[in-house]
Parts: C-alpha cells; structure tokens; sequence
C-alpha cells in the first residue's frame, strides 16, 4: 500500500510501546488521513463496531489485538475469566465477517492454553499470535495477488495495443480492508505494478460508499486509472463490453461456494453472468466458514436505516458534514451483505491457488499448492 | 394525486392567464413545495434539461406547452420559422424519453397543418393539442392502474390474511413523472385506495434519487406504507422471498419489447428473473419508439459525473446542501439510463391493456380493448 507516497501497513504498532495499536480512521477517508490509537479492548471492540476499521481480514486482526490489550485491564486469578470475557465482547462487534470470529477463535485457543500465566506473560504470547496473523493476512493478501494477475495478464493478451483491461470492484476490497495489497485490488495492483494497462470502474457502493470513499481513494493513492459509477450502472457497461473481468472480495464464504459479501455484489454477480463476463471471488481462506453448507445459513447484518436516509461526505465548506435525502418520516432498511450463489462465480482466487466455487473447490482453499 | 392533501395535476395553468404555464420544481423535493413558472419556450427548455421537470410523459407535455408559448415570442411572418425552430431546441434537451419527441412531433404536425395563420390562431391550436396530450396522458395513467390492479389483486389473493403484497420500484414512475396517477404507481395507488394491503420498496436511484427523494416523498403524501432501500438491496430481498412484484416506468420501448428506463433497472429485473418474481413495465403507448428494431438502437444520455461525486440533500441547518462522496479528483462516468432485454419482462402494462414484451405485443400496444 502507498499512502500520501510512503508504504506501510494499516495496522501497526510502536516497537517500545506496544501497549498502543494504531490504524487509520477509514470514516474521515479519503478528505482526511487520521490516525486512530486503539488502547484498551473495548475502544477496539468500538473500533470494529462504529467501522473505524472495516473489511473482514482487518476487522479479524483489530480483534486479534484487542484481546491482546485486555491483558492489562486485569491481573491476578481475574485475568483468565476476563479476557474470556473480552473475547465474547470482541464476538458481539459484528455478525457476518467470519475472519473476526476466526481470528478470536485463534485466541482463545491461545488463552486456553496458557489459563495459569499471569497476565504479561499471557499478553506477550496473545501479542505474538496477532502479529502471526498480520503477517500471514499480509503474506495471503500477496500470493491472491500473484494467482489473480494470471487472469489479468490472459485477458490483456487478447487487447488490442493499448486497449486498458477492465475490471469492475464492489465495495473496497483493498488495502484499507486488509494489512496490506487487499484481496480484490492485489491482482489489480501487481497488474498496474508490470505494467500492464488497467482501468477500474469502482462502485460506489450504498450506503457507506466505500467505492467511492475508499477505493476510488486507494486507486488514487497508487496511481491506477479508475471511473466512479453508481452502483446502478454496471449492469449498461457490461451488456456495453466495457467490462472485461469483475473481482470482489468475501465476508464469509460457505462449504459450497456461496459468498456472503457487501450487499449489491450479488446483482453484479447476475450481470456478469447474462454478458458471459468472468466473475471472481478474491479471499484469504480465513473467509471461508467450515461450519456452514450453503449461504442460506449465513446471518445478514441489518443495520440503521440512518445509513440509507443521510449522505456523508465534504460540504462546500470543506467540512465533513451528512445530508438527508427523503423525507424526515421515510422508514428505510439496511440489509448490510448478501449472498452470491456459487453458480454464479467464475472462481475462488485464494492465497492457495484459484479453486472452483464448490464444494471440492472450498475444501482445496486451504492446501497450498507450489506459486 | 395528492400533496400536502390536496389534488391536482403536476402541471396546470390559469384559464384567465394562459401565457403562464405552472410546474413543481422537482429539484427541491421533498424538503421543499415550490411552484415554478413557465413563461416562454427556454424556460420550458431550460426545465427539462435541468430537470426541474423529469419523468417521460411530464416532459412530453412541458416540451408541447413549450411550443405553445414560442407563439407570443414572434410575430407576423417570422411565427413559422420561429416556432420551427423552437421545436427543433426542445428536440435538443434530453434525448432518451421518446415522450418528448412524440409530444413535440404532434406539435409540429399542427404547426405544418396552420403554416398561414397569425401567431395568435395557432397559439391557440397549440395550447389545445397540448391539453389534449395532457388530458390523454391523465386517461391513460388512470387505465395503466386499473390494468396493473388486476396483477396486484391476484398476488393478494395468494397472502395470508393482514400480509401485505410487497412490490419493489426503480425511480419515480409516480405522478410526479406524469400528469397524475404516475404509470408503475398507478395500480399501486388504485390498490390502495380499494383497500388492498400493499407495502412498497422504493429503491434511492443513485445518481439523482428520484427514488429517495420523490417515489418516497409520492407514497407518503398518499398513504401508502413503504421502506427505502438503497439500489443494492432489492437483489437479497427478492432472494429472500421479500418481494412479490416489480413494477417499473419506461422511458423508451423499442419495437422488440426492449425497455431503456432509469440506470440500474437492468439489474433488478436481472433478479427478479433469478427468482422468478413477475417483472411488469408500466407505461402509455406514447412511449414506444416504433422507429427503432431494438433496445441496442436506443441513445443513452450521458451526464455530469457531478452527479455521481456530489450527493444532494438536505443538511443539519435545514439548508439544501451538497457533499462529495470521493477524493476532489475522482473522475466518474455516468450513463443515465439502461436497457432491460424484452425476455426479463413479464409484460407491458398500458392504457390498452397488459401486453407481452415481443414484436406482437408491442404492436397491439396501440390497440386499446374494452376495460
């Protein structure tokens, strides 16, 4: 990732000061880059919850320190029983990413393990566990990359010189959503980085816009070329052959294929399908959830219906500011993710290889095969 | 129709001023009433480029109101010329909606047939072929209801006893886009108003949210129950048994049964296919473009992409405001409109009755049959 030119990470921490998490507040993206300091579990509980950080492999890694950092709210005999109760704190953030759940579960086993440490002890181990995580989300996030420019480098062989590949993006899907790369935006990156001409059509993506808050912000940041659209116009490019590739991102993926991802990616996924144009899924296998046969058993986030009535975003002003656009009295309801039948999906493009959206395919996800 | 629980027509005039002719700016919906007035033909021309006025029918009916006032711009021999060329600067001011070039054809038709008389006498033809069109438009909204009453008291049929029929639109095909009634509103209006429990999903329509801020602002000055949805939503709500019906306006038909109508109609009814939930047009027959073979023919307008980075609403001081959505230097592409293939409708409500999407039914389109 390159913010305001300089490489990093979306999650880090001070080497002498490691009772401190930052990241970067993703609600004042991309009209401000503010740092956000995470010093207790439950401002990263909060964090997760008010979408301070969003996207499922960062949501995972957010949780994954905030249980970390209740090993100093407590000491002595308190401290098992309570970071037990952080952990289930940190599981009531938000319903439907499955790396959060993951991540937690990836502690706790830690913390059961170790129920007689006293609380430094337990911390430095629960601290080393995050950081596995981070480093292997980052080093997921790379080789998803490295798989997805094959389908990019094949579609750029059939282009007339010039002639950019074009790929449409729902929601963000990027760095911001992750450690690092992103799982959507790696293949576009590593793309961009050889030198092979992309173009981007980025929904906004309603009702938080992180299309257009966020990725259109990102591609920005790394220099690839890029259009803003509704979210209603990717139906039109694609029955227009403007539209070459589509690749999302997952917020939980079922044993058969389906992909629960943010609400709209599903109508893409049926445009794509009528105009024979390939549909990707880009996901570390984190996302997959094992314990669950099909996405009818996935739960759907419903959140305020405030986030469809009001608009955020910069005034004339230049101040940060929401408009309303109905009525005062308009009910509104804000299903936050739907699912995308596997049937629909043209493949899994996970850090272990592409795999079919299928029962087999799921289960190949987590055998790494040789790059 | 009613606003603020009075009747009337979308626009009207003063039978003892005729040169004024009266509209609602429908650019301060619904945070504000306004009247605007129309006192010569740039004015009407103006008024629909902006879109104080919008909606295929309503702008039919403003752009022949249009001719009628160029009258009283010139005089003598010049009238001829001039009004010629007043209807070929209306031709310029949209160019999707076949309405307008129909209703401006039927002008200059009177216009062709009167080439000798005095500016006066054919002020006074063109105004009535205007309230013709205007009287028919009414007529043919109030029968497009009672034909779509009958699909919605089949489904009703099928509820359990106090289960509403839930019916999801796209945009405003409400009176507001018309003279009164509306075309996809009608025969929820008329469902209503027998007492039939219908509940509405009204989609925002990025970019101008015609949906949020007019089909929401129509429902609620009638009564009837509804819940605003962002356009991505409308797919897991079909996928989830929530919708029982589509119905949408059109703002061109071509001969085939192809429907351009507001962007991002294409996906719903993509949907609506993949869970075999009936997928209705309501329109008059005004609006078939019987020039055109298909729905490839058909010119999609292309607009601002200030349109897609600034949202427009009402702001915390109660001021109508605008917030960008995306970085200062986001470029956007923002097609207006979509084409629905004939094959996802279920069919065509017109004034002539319920017609199939096809070659056929398009033809008998112009038929009308006994009520």
């Amino acid at each position: 990732m390159k913010l305001n030119g300089r490489s990093g990470r979306t999650i880090w921490f001070d080497d002498n000061k490691k009772h401190t998490i930052y990241t970067y507040d993703q609600r004042k993206f991309p009209h401000k880059t503010e740092v956000y300091e995470i010093k207790d579990s439950e401002t990263a509980a909060k964090a997760i919850e008010k979408m301070v950080v969003r996207g499922a492999p960062l949501i995972g890694i957010t949780a994954a320190f905030g249980v970390y950092l209740a090993c100093f709210e407590t000491q002595g005999d308190q401290t098992f029983t309570y970071v037990q109760e952080r952990i289930n704190r940190l599981r009531q953030t938000r319903p439907t990413a499955v790396n959060l759940f993951w991540a937690l579960n990836e502690q706790e086993k830690v913390l059961l393990e170790n129920k007689d440490l006293g609380h430094y002890e337990l911390a430095d181990l629960l601290f080393d566990n995050a950081v596995r995580m981070m480093k292997e989300d980052e080093a997921a996030c790379k080789a998803i990359g490295e798989y997805g420019l094959s389908i990019i480098e094949e579609l750029a062989a059939t282009k007339e010189d010039g002639e950019p590949v074009h790929i449409l993006t729902h929601c963000n899907a990027g760095w911001l959503a992750c450690i690092d790369w992103g799982t959507a935006t790696s293949p576009i990156y590593q793309a961009h980085e050889k030198g092979i001409n992309v173009h981007v059509w980025v929904d906004e993506t309603r009702p938080r816009n992180q299309g257009a808050n966020l990725t259109a912000f990102e591609l920005q940041q790394q220099g690839v070329p890029h259009h803003l659209i509704t979210d209603n116009a990717g139906g039109l490019l694609m029955r227009n052959g403007m539209v070459d590739l589509v690749i999302v991102g997952a917020d939980r993926v079922s044993r058969n294929g389906d992909v629960a991802n943010k609400i709209g990616t599903y109508l893409k996924a049926l445009a794509a399908n009528d105009n024979h144009i390939p549909f990707y899924v880009a996901l570390p296998s984190s996302t997959i959830d094992t314990a669950i046969a099909s996405g009818d058993e996935i739960k759907i986030e419903n959140r305020s219906d405030k986030e469809v009535k009001y608009v955020y975003g910069k005034n004339k002003a230049g101040a940060m500011d929401k408009v309303l656009i109905c009525p005062e009295e308009t009910p509104g309801y804000n299903p936050g993710f739907d699912i995308t039948p596997a049937h629909l999906i043209s493949g899994l493009i996970t850090e272990n290889g592409i795999k079919t959206a299928s029962e087999e395919g799921v289960s190949q996800c987590f055998m790494s095969v040789e790059l």
